[in-house]
């Protein structure tokens, strides 16, 4: 932009500013806007924002979704200016300057932030995710609940012997932090949560397998921790294989190379694809889809346009930014900023990730943590977690409400979630339709 | 059954009892049989027992499905002689005393008690009931409270004066005790718990209706708590109508003979139909499909045969038992008591109900109460129903944790629930549809 007069100049009103997707990064850059004297809409296409480091403690039963998720327009009610619209984008035409919604019509902007995130990645395989979802909303988290609450169900009702052996058989395709967190909850609950309240099935005796095509557990971590963290799976009870190549999921079955693994339930946390508004842009993308941002955040030859979070892809000394949640809040308000910067005519700063650290939990009481300079792994860990997560759920629930909701759930192993709901399940495929609840 | 040996004597074998739901009467009767020397199995097509006269509070976001439900085995797993399958049951066959599920196979029995229930009645319209849901169990709940909010999200978004004021028109038919509490909160949610969120739309303009074809609110009920109610309604901003006869709902509007009444939002809370499985025991049915039961809660001419709760047409005194929570919990205790009495070859006790008092509550703080010889209403009788519940969900979940999730809730105007959830929408009838969040 030259600093000839601007648009909101000319016609005398606050400058527009337009948030898509209503996540860490969307979030964190409307409310860094707090005090600007500017008009911000914030669109999503749900209601509500998510913590997403707990979606796997709701997708296991152990929180409920409204544990860890709150109304996006509830989140930034204070903000006067702040308009927040549930609806879904169709369309950014950089060129006219405007956002085109599915039901709130077109919506022009003076500076659009694009922070529309990821979705599961199948690698060439769409027709997976019918019989692996992966784990991104809370829809996606209730879902696999009910799955994996269900395959204990039918466990316990079905007659045949392989088909219950195969309903207690529970899959994990990827070894990042979900797919880690999500086989050591599902192993946690499987051998302690629930052995006294079966009587013809025993879930103590459910296979878990983690399944990882590359070589290390947690590639993205230090060395040392993916192998602690393999060792504590492993005493979980845990099958962690790596170098294991899926090569194809059904309703019935996983198969790795030549082996056939029988399962009625498979999790997918193995990739992730740039949410498609990226494509809108004009801009570069890398392979994963993401928009290769300039370090200002914006894309190069639009300064008004700015993408963040997930669906940027971008670097720090060299090194690329990872796609969590702290970067997301970092991208935020960093963009937030350099809008700022540039209604008040100074120049705009480049984006700097401050990684403040890595953690992964591990079952209920163990987890690892890379701090860069040193790491943690174990109790002292997975407590460190625990009070991060607590820190920063302020705001969302009192941290009294949730910290009191963990310690009944982890002390009863979360029964009072344990409940199979949504009627969402019908478009699943299986290979026993009829136990499914109907109504 | 006559004095002569039983199948469970000359089968050396402890007598089966088959019970089918996980209700109130339901539960109540398999943990009336805690310490009898009998075999029982619980079939429930869903894994959760539901707290009935709570769910309005969910469908209206004031509390979580968790808070109101609990897994049945879990509520059972100390029955060490007790299973619980999650299954459909598909026939009852009485002549040769076995149950036919949808996953477990046949089941034989010595004794059976079905306590199935009821399901919402549309008076002959069935096609009524995409458009207007009933409030029956805990997907209902979640799906009421879906549209509920999607409503107000949609008048925020839309930019056509007459679609935005459809949206938010919201009309509930039936003004028994669910319609009353739904319309009282949906009027409390609206008028003051969300105000300050919205920018474009004012939820305190929100219209709500309740529709009763008869001509009073709480026609159970003596006639002056009835009027107190409707007074109560009138002052939380709900537009009460009596002799109000729906001819018509679609997706765009209710029929009330003349009038034509925009909305996009209807609950149904106008009549209840009886659980298909009476239709299978060759038993009289009332007009409802209620099975008439003789004084011992068994179906004439099959002793081993019980039906209780919303299914079960009786008398006490000459009255008809209601359909109410209580008297299913009785039920489900007598039929478990009668079933030791026969196995103790002793004589069987005719049900007497016991109407402890009935209570409805109106928006936030008042209620009326009925205990026969006296009559509450107001912020006291809100007491009493709070505290009665409280008690009532003890066994549940801690009573504490209800209560802190309560006061919390009621103190914020239950934002914390105030999720939009579930892919169940997409089934539903709607005439916006591009609206709803996809994920």
């Amino acid at each position: 932009m030259t600093a000839a007069a601007k648009p909101w100049m000319t016609e005398h009103r606050k400058p527009r500013v337009v948030i898509i997707g209503g996540g860490f990064g969307g979030l964190y850059a409307a409310r860094a806007l707090k005090r600007d004297d500017v008009e911000v809409t914030v669109l999503d296409r749900t209601n509500h924002h998510v913590f997403q480091p707990l979606l796997y403690q709701v997708a296991t039963a152990t929180l409920t979704p409204a544990d860890i998720a709150a109304p996006i327009r509830w989140l930034l009610r204070k903000q006067r200016h702040t308009t927040v619209l549930m609806t879904e984008v169709t369309d950014i035409d950089v060129e006219r300057r405007t956002v085109t919604t599915s039901s709130a019509g077109a919506l022009p902007y003076d500076f659009v932030i694009v922070a529309s995130g990821a979705r599961h990645a199948y690698f060439g395989h769409p027709e997976w995710e019918a019989v692996a979802p992966g784990l991104k909303s809370i829809d996606d988290a209730v879902e696999i609940r009910q799955r994996i609450l269900a395959a204990f169900e039918r466990a316990e009702a079905c007659t045949d012997p392989a088909e219950r052996a195969a309903l207690l058989t529970f899959v994990v395709v990827g070894a990042g932090p979900t797919g880690v967190e999500l086989a050591g909850m599902i192993a946690t609950i499987a051998h302690h949560g629930m052995v006294e309240e079966f009587r013809r099935s025993d879930p103590s005796r459910a296979r878990v397998l983690l399944l990882e095509g590359g070589s290390r557990v947690l590639a993205t971590y230090p060395a040392a921790l993916g192998a602690r963290a393999r060792r504590d799976l492993i005493a979980l009870g845990v099958e962690v294989r790596t170098g294991a190549l899926v090569t194809s999921v059904t309703a019935d079955a996983v198969q790795v190379g030549a082996e056939t693994i029988p399962t009625r339930t498979v999790i997918w946390a193995a990739g992730n694809a740039a949410s498609p508004l990226g494509r809108m842009l004009g801009a570069p993308l890398d392979r994963s889809g993401r928009v290769q941002v300039a370090p200002d955040l914006s894309v190069p030859g639009h300064e008004e346009l700015f993408v963040i979070g997930d669906l940027a892809a971008t670097a720090t000394d060299g090194r690329p930014v990872p796609a969590v949640a702290p970067a997301a809040m970092q991208m935020g308000r960093h963009a937030a900023h350099n809008i700022r910067r540039t209604l008040e005519q100074r120049d705009r700063l480049p984006f700097r990730y401050r990684n403040k650290g890595d953690l992964a939990t591990i079952g209920r009481y163990r987890a690892i943590a890379d701090f860069g300079r040193f790491t943690v792994s174990g109790v002292l860990a997975w407590w460190l977690w625990l009070l991060l997560h607590i820190m920063y759920l302020a705001g969302f629930r009192n941290r009294l409400s949730v910290l009191l909701e963990w310690a009944y759930s982890y002390f009863t192993y979360g029964r009072g979630s344990r409940l199979i709901t949504g009627r969402g399940h019908e478009r699943a495929a299986s290979s026993t339709p009829a136990l499914e609840p109907k109504w």
